[in-house]
C-alpha cells in the first residue's frame, strides 16, 4: 500500500490544478437536449479527450449521430484486470436561469455548511464525479508512471437525453468496449460522510404528448364555449393518470413490480433515514406518492409517473384571452423490477388515446426507454471497491438504491455482457437538474483519492 | 343626404391615403399587456392623437398609472346632439410567432375569398375598426368644413390587459368625458354582406393561478414519489372545472344566469346560423361546452370558464426530469346575465384552494373583471344607427350577441351614466388574437361609409 500512500500524497498536493481544470470543464455549457448548444458539446467532448491524452491515454473523440463519444485506453503490460469508466460530459440545461444566484458556467467556490463547495452546472452531475476518476488516474501515472489495472475511459454526452448514440456506438465497437468490469460514477453517497455502491437504479420511460383541438389558436371570447380547449383536454388526461392513492392507472404498468423482499425492507428500515430532513431539505410540507409506502421505498423500489413540463397557450406577462390550438407534455415513467418500458409506453398511448374527447387529437414522441436494474451486491469485485472506500471514509459503505435512471448500466450488461459498479460522491442537496448545482469540494476530494484506492484493491482482483 | 353624398365620394377618392394612414398605424407594436412594449404604446396613442389633430380636434395624450389616453374634441357651433367614440390603440401579442406568414407588425395587403384584405395584428382589433371611424370624421371635415354632430374620441392602450386605468381615469375626467351618447366599434358584422348592431356582450373574470410544492426544482430520479408535483396538481384542480356536461363546477357560478326568452330564441333560430361552418372554419372537428345548448346560444348567452395558458416545468427542446417547484395558469371566465363578476372570484378562489392536497399552496393574481352587457334594442338612436347601416349595406342590420368582453360599456352606464352602441365591420375569420389577423378592405372602406352615414343620421336625433 505504500504506492498508493505516494498517489494519495500526489492528489492531495495537485488539488488546486485539479479544480483550476474542473473549473475549465464547467465553462463549457454542454446542455445536449438543445441543440444550439451542439458545438459546446464537441468542445466538451474535446477537451476531456485532451486531458486524458495529456496523462499518456491513447484518446479520441468519436463521431456519432448525435453528440460524439469519448474512447480512451491505457493498457499496462502485465495488468490482470481491465476495467471500462464511464462518465457524462453533457449537463441539463440550467433553466430557470433566473433563480441562479451567479451565472450556471462560470464556477465558484463558496462557503457551505461543510466547508467549501463548487457551484455551477455540471459540478456534480457529471463533470465533477467523472474528474474524480480522471484525477486519480493522473495522480497514479504522474507518480508511479503506470496505472494499476488496464482502463478504458468512455464519455458520452446524451445521457441527460436519454443515450439514443448509445446502442449503435456498442454494435460498431463491442470489442473495443467490452472489459472486465465497468465503473460508473454518476450516483451518491449515503451522507456527506458515509460512502454508498449503488446497486438498484430505477429505468425510465419520456415521452412527450401534444393535444391538438383546432387548426389556429382562437378568441376565447368568440369560441368559448362550443370550442374545445386543448388545456382542458391534457389536465384532464394528466389528472386520468393516478387515483387518489398515487396509484398509476395505466394498464399494465405494474407488471414486473414486486414486493420488497422482508430482508431488504428490514435492512432499509435499519439504515435510520430521516424522511422528515430529506424531504423538509427540498421545501417538500407534505408527502405525496404511493399511500402507505416510506420514503425510501418509494424512490428505490416504487414507479412512478411525473410530469416534466407543461405548456400551452399564453404564458407571458398579462393576459390573453386566447384558445389555443394546442397544448403540451412531457412526462416521465421510472420504472422498479421486470417492468418492460416498450409495453407500458404502449399501453401509457393507448390509454391517453381512449381518453381524448371529440375533436381532439393526440400526438406522441418518445425521449428514451429503459428497464430498471438490479445488480449482484455479493460479487469479489465489489467487495474490493469497498474496501477502498472503507479505507478512505472510515466507514462501511451501504449498499443503496437510487430513483435516479442510468441506462448505460443495463447496455453494458445486455451488449457487452459486463457488471457495473455504480460508485459517486455526489449528495441529496446537490442540487442536480436545479439552479445553484453543487459538488462538494470534500467529494470531489476524496472522490479522486477513493477511486486511487479502488483501482489499487482492483489489482488484487483474482 | 347630399351632403352625405359628398362625404361618401371623399372616403372612396381618399381610400389610398386612408390605408396608408392605417399602415403607419398597424407599424407600430402597442402591445399593452407586455411591459416591454410600453414606449409603443406611448407612440401609437401620439400617433393617432397626431392624426385627430390634424384634422381639427382639440386633442391631447393624458397619462394615466397605466399606458396614456387619448382624449380628443370638436364640437362645432350649433350641434344638437354629442357622441364619444370609444377605441383602443393596443393590441395582443402576436404570439405564437412563428405562425404568422409575415411580420406582424408589417401590415401588407393579399387576395382573399372575398377582394383585397389588410394583414397585420391589430388590423382588425381594434386599430382597422377605430380608423374607420376617424377616417368618417376626416371625410366630412375635408368636405362640408365641420361635422353634423359634436365628437369626442377616446382611445385606450390598456383593452386587451383588463382596462385598470379606465375608472380612475374617468372618476378625473367625468365631465370632459359625457355625452349623449357612447359609439363602440370594437364588434363584428354579422356576416361579410350584413350589419350589425351588437346588443348583449358577456363579461369577463381574469385569473392567474400559481401552485407551489416545493422551495425548489427537484431531480424527478431522486423525489419522484414522495415529492408532490405541482403539474399533477394544477391540472387536477383545472380538471376538477368541469362535469362532464361542460358545465362549471365552482359553486354560485350560475347565479344570475337565466334561460333564454323564447321570443329571442326563436330570433335567434331564424338567423340561419351555420354551426357547422363556423367550427369548420376554426378547424374545429367536435363541438365543446354545455350540452344541448346551440352554438350562437354557448357565446351569446351561457357564461363559461377557458383556460387561456398553462406552464411549468421544462419546456423546451428535449427532455428534463425535472419536478419543478411551481406550475401556473391563466384562467377566464366570461359572464352573462347578472353574474357577480366579484363573488364569482371569490368563489373561484376558495374552490381551487379547498382542492388544494397536502403540501401543495395556491396564489391567485387578478387580471380584470366586468359584468355582462344588455343594450336596449329599441333607443331611438339605435334605430337611427341602423338605418345608416341599411343605407350602406341594402340590408336590415342583425341586432346580435357577442361572445367577448367589452368592460368599457359598462363603465359608461355605470360612471357617466350614458348608453353605448356597438356597431364594428370585423369578421369572424378575421383571426382576432391569432397569428395572420386580418381585416377585409371591403370591411374598412364601407365601415367608413356606414360612420358618415350613421353620423348624418345622428344630426336627426331629437
Amino acid at each position: 500500500m505504500s504506492d498508493v500512500n505516494a498517489v494519495l500524497q500526489r492528489i492531495d498536493a495537485n488539488l488546486p490544478q485539479s479544480l483550476e481544470r474542473l473549473f475549465a470543464f464547467l465553462a463549457i455549457p454542454s446542455i445536449s437536449t438543445d441543440s444550439t448548444y451542439r458545438a459546446e458539446c464537441r468542445r466538451a467532448a474535446q477537451w476531456a479527450s485532451d486531458q486524458l491524452s495529456g496523462i499518456g491515454f491513447s484518446s479520441r473523440v468519436a463521431d456519432t449521430n448525435g453528440h460524439p463519444m469519448v474512447v480512451a485506453h491505457r493498457k499496462p503490460a502485465g495488468a490482470k484486470r481491465h476495467v471500462l469508466f464511464y462518465g457524462h460530459y453533457d449537463v441539463q440545461p440550467p433553466d430557470p436561469l433566473d433563480l441562479w444566484q451567479t451565472p450556471p458556467f462560470e464556477a465558484r467556490m463558496e462557503d457551505g455548511p461543510r466547508g467549501k463547495r463548487i457551484v455551477a452546472r455540471g459540478s456534480s452531475d457529471d463533470k465533477g464525479q467523472l474528474l474524480t476518476f480522471i484525477e486519480a488516474a493522473r495522480a497514479f501515472i504522474e507518480t508511479i508512471g503506470e496505472l494499476p489495472v488496464a482502463v478504458t475511459v468512455l464519455l458520452e454526452g446524451e445521457e441527460e437525453s436519454g443515450s439514443p448514440s448509445l446502442k449503435p456506438f456498442f454494435d460498431q465497437n463491442k470489442a473495443e468496449l467490452k472489459a472486465d468490469l465497468a465503473l460508473v460514477c454518476d450516483t451518491g453517497m449515503w451522507d456527506a460522510t458515509t460512502p454508498a455502491i449503488t446497486t438498484r437504479l430505477r429505468g425510465l420511460v419520456g415521452e412527450e404528448i401534444t393535444v391538438t383541438t383546432s387548426g389556429r389558436d382562437l378568441h376565447s371570447g368568440m369560441y368559448g364555449g362550443p370550442a374545445q380547449n386543448p388545456i382542458k383536454v391534457l389536465s384532464a388526461l394528466v389528472a386520468s393518470l393516478h387515483d387518489a392513492d398515487g396509484k398509476v392507472l395505466v394498464p399494465g404498468f405494474y407488471e414486473g413490480v414486486s414486493e420488497l423482499p422482508e430482508q431488504i425492507a428490514a435492512q432499509w428500515r435499519g439504515l435510520g433515514f430521516d424522511e422528515k430532513a430529506f424531504l423538509g431539505e427540498a421545501g417538500l410540507e407534505g408527502e405525496a406518492g404511493e399511500k402507505g409506502r416510506s420514503v425510501l421505498e418509494k424512490i428505490w423500489a416504487r414507479p412512478t409517473c411525473e410530469i416534466n413540463g407543461i405548456w400551452g397557450g399564453y404564458t407571458g406577462e398579462g393576459f390573453k384571452t386566447v384558445i389555443p390550438a394546442q397544448a403540451h407534455a412531457k412526462i416521465s415513467l421510472r420504472l422498479v423490477g421486470r417492468q418492460d418500458p416498450v409495453a407500458i409506453r404502449v399501453s401509457l398511448r393507448k390509454y391517453l388515446t381512449e381518453r381524448l374527447p371529440k375533436g381532439a387529437k393526440i400526438s406522441f414522441h418518445e425521449h428514451g426507454g429503459s428497464g430498471a436494474i438490479e445488480l449482484a451486491a455479493d460479487s469479489p469485485a465489489l467487495a474490493l471497491a469497498a474496501s477502498g472506500l472503507r479505507e478512505e471514509w472510515n466507514k462501511e459503505p451501504i449498499l443503496m438504491g437510487s430513483g435516479g435512471s442510468i441506462p448505460i448500466v443495463g447496455a453494458f450488461k445486455k451488449e457487452l455482457g459486463m457488471d457495473t459498479l455504480l460508485i459517486g460522491f455526489a449528495l441529496d442537496d446537490d442540487r442536480i437538474h436545479s439552479p445553484n448545482e453543487k459538488y462538494e469540494l470534500s467529494s470531489f476530494h476524496k472522490g479522486a483519492r477513493s477511486w486511487a484506492r479502488i483501482l489499487a484493491r482492483l489489482a488484487e482482483w483474482k
